[in-house]
């Protein structure tokens, strides 16, 4: 077992070769016929999120057997900026006023902006992701077609205090384990792995992803908003993440009338009330158990190929997310 | 030379095919994990467009000597439905209320359900330009790249009576010149006809896209409302078409301000006045003989390929483009 110090140090040498790539690719349009849009989209590219898709995507191709992490670049590339542009656009009608430290960019640039920006980059990701073979150009696409879906479902259910578990996992998946997946599966695709490699690693993706999304959800209730994420925007938006589904289902009578009556009419002046009646549905427990089982069956995905450097940082990296604080 | 009634029999046959594509297209999507999106979105999809866009891609494909239009079917399907995608989006910031007879989406499904919508719409088409050569994907990505950047700087130019007629053409050619060359240009290469056929076609769709944006930003003067598409939308929007700029510039005095002042604080009321300053400019027939001339480019490129039934049919729409009335 290495220690934590050298993890962080590997894992971070992978997120600057992401970092320097995507400055590089930003670079590149900021001096063409894209200038324009790309001034625009450009901060909110180079903001620093945490880039846990893009170095998945390349820690996958190594442990696929992968040796030039430049045949992956594109689809690591592609699965961040695609990323960004959901984000971009999910911003302006979840009317979230910060992202990454930084105004949104309706809020500093208008609507119209806003969507041309984020249209830019998805037309940025597509581009990137089209320079691979055709079945992966056609998962990109899918993996967006899933996004959108998983988007409207999620739309679809706001403030709908009867939405199933079902009905979580099913936007879950759209929205970001399958684009997980996806990335994983066309990084091993990419490194020309066996048909077991491959299914394995995009089993691992689903599984992170759906364990990623899960720590989200607990994150906008048990976060510490001096972390920077602003806690409980899930909640005013009326968004039904799977801690607020179980606790509608396990508390009865006076308790889930209460319950109801505090998602339906939320203030952060009720925010203590929301904790007690989630502890009392024992609804953070019942998530972490989920979030620890999504992450055991990664991992058995992961046991299934070769053990190599970049599987073990694979490892550590789920670990890390897990336990992450924002 | 044909009559009017095969001219265009021969064209609806064409026009008939996309259709019939798209409306396949349409309800496989419907019958999988993507119907909630396709819900929303194929009704706009399907409402009816003229379709300018998928038909002179298959012509120019079967100009430049392909035979088998299944080949072009997808750039040219991705063409339309990239289009579909930037006018879903277009109509949520020029808040227009109804688009091809039907309200717009975000009327009728809520700005959240528009923004998805688009972003499917572009998910799907980059699937179906991803389905290409990795020069014809590249191209696809590059042209919404331009048609992002096209919408930026008309948004830039909006109210500005300074904007000049470069602006109008880097305006126009971004938004819908560069995309027209590429659904041509592409479908020469698919063709695999030689590099002079491929650069004459992808000049005639520069030109034609120009002439064919001209006519529409007149039909906005001119049109009769009678005809489907409401008059004046470009003025209320502030949006900076070429007959206006060309009247500010032709104008002096103080039919300069009254212009001005028509233009800044327009209403239903001063639309003979901006008619009256229009003609007096002559702005209309500088326009339309700027159209001509364009038209007249898209023509002599036409011109060095050899002539084929579908060459005479790409001259045949040009001329019907040209003449239309909504």
């Amino acid at each position: 077992m290495v220690s934590v110090g050298s993890i962080s140090a590997e894992i971070d040498r992978h997120r600057d070769a992401v970092e320097e790539a995507l400055e590089e690719f930003v670079q590149q349009r900021l001096a063409g016929s894209e200038a324009p849009a790309m001034r625009l989209a450009g901060d909110i590219l180079l903001a620093g999120g945490k880039r846990y898709r893009p170095v998945i995507s390349i820690l996958a191709y190594e442990a696929a057997g992968g040796v030039d992490t430049s045949e992956v670049m594109n689809l690591a590339l592609a699965g961040e900026i695609i990323h960004t542009a959901t984000l971009v656009h999910d911003d302006i009608y979840d009317q979230s006023k910060v992202r990454r430290g930084k105004p949104t960019l309706h809020t500093s640039s208008g609507l119209p902006h806003a969507i041309i920006a984020g249209d830019y980059l998805f037309a940025l990701g597509f581009g990137l992701g089209g320079r691979h073979e055709d079945q992966v150009v056609e998962r990109v696409a899918q993996a967006c077609g899933r996004i959108a879906t998983g988007e409207l479902q999620q739309l679809e259910h706001i403030g709908n205090l009867a939405t199933t578990p079902e009905d979580y996992y099913s936007i879950v998946d759209g929205k970001t384990a399958f684009p997980f997946a996806s990335v994983c599966w066309g990084a091993a695709v990419l490194a020309k792995a066996p048909e077991e490699t491959v299914s394995a690693l995009e089993l691992f993706g689903m599984e992170f992803g759906r364990a990623f999304q899960m720590v989200d959800d607990l994150l906008d209730l048990t976060g510490e908003p001096s972390m920077g994420k602003p806690r409980g925007t899930d909640v005013h938006d009326g968004k039904m993440t799977l801690p607020l589904i179980h606790a509608l289902t396990m508390l009865h009578g006076v308790e889930r009338e209460q319950l109801a009556d505090v998602l339906q009419n939320f203030s952060n002046e009720r925010w203590e009330e929301l904790t007690e009646l989630l502890n009392a549905a024992e609804s953070f427990d019942y998530v972490t158990q989920l979030i620890e089982n999504h992450v055991e069956r990664a991992m058995d995905a992961l046991e299934s190929i070769p053990r190599t450097k970049a599987r073990d940082l694979m490892v550590d990296l789920v670990r890390i997310s897990q336990s992450r604080r924002d």
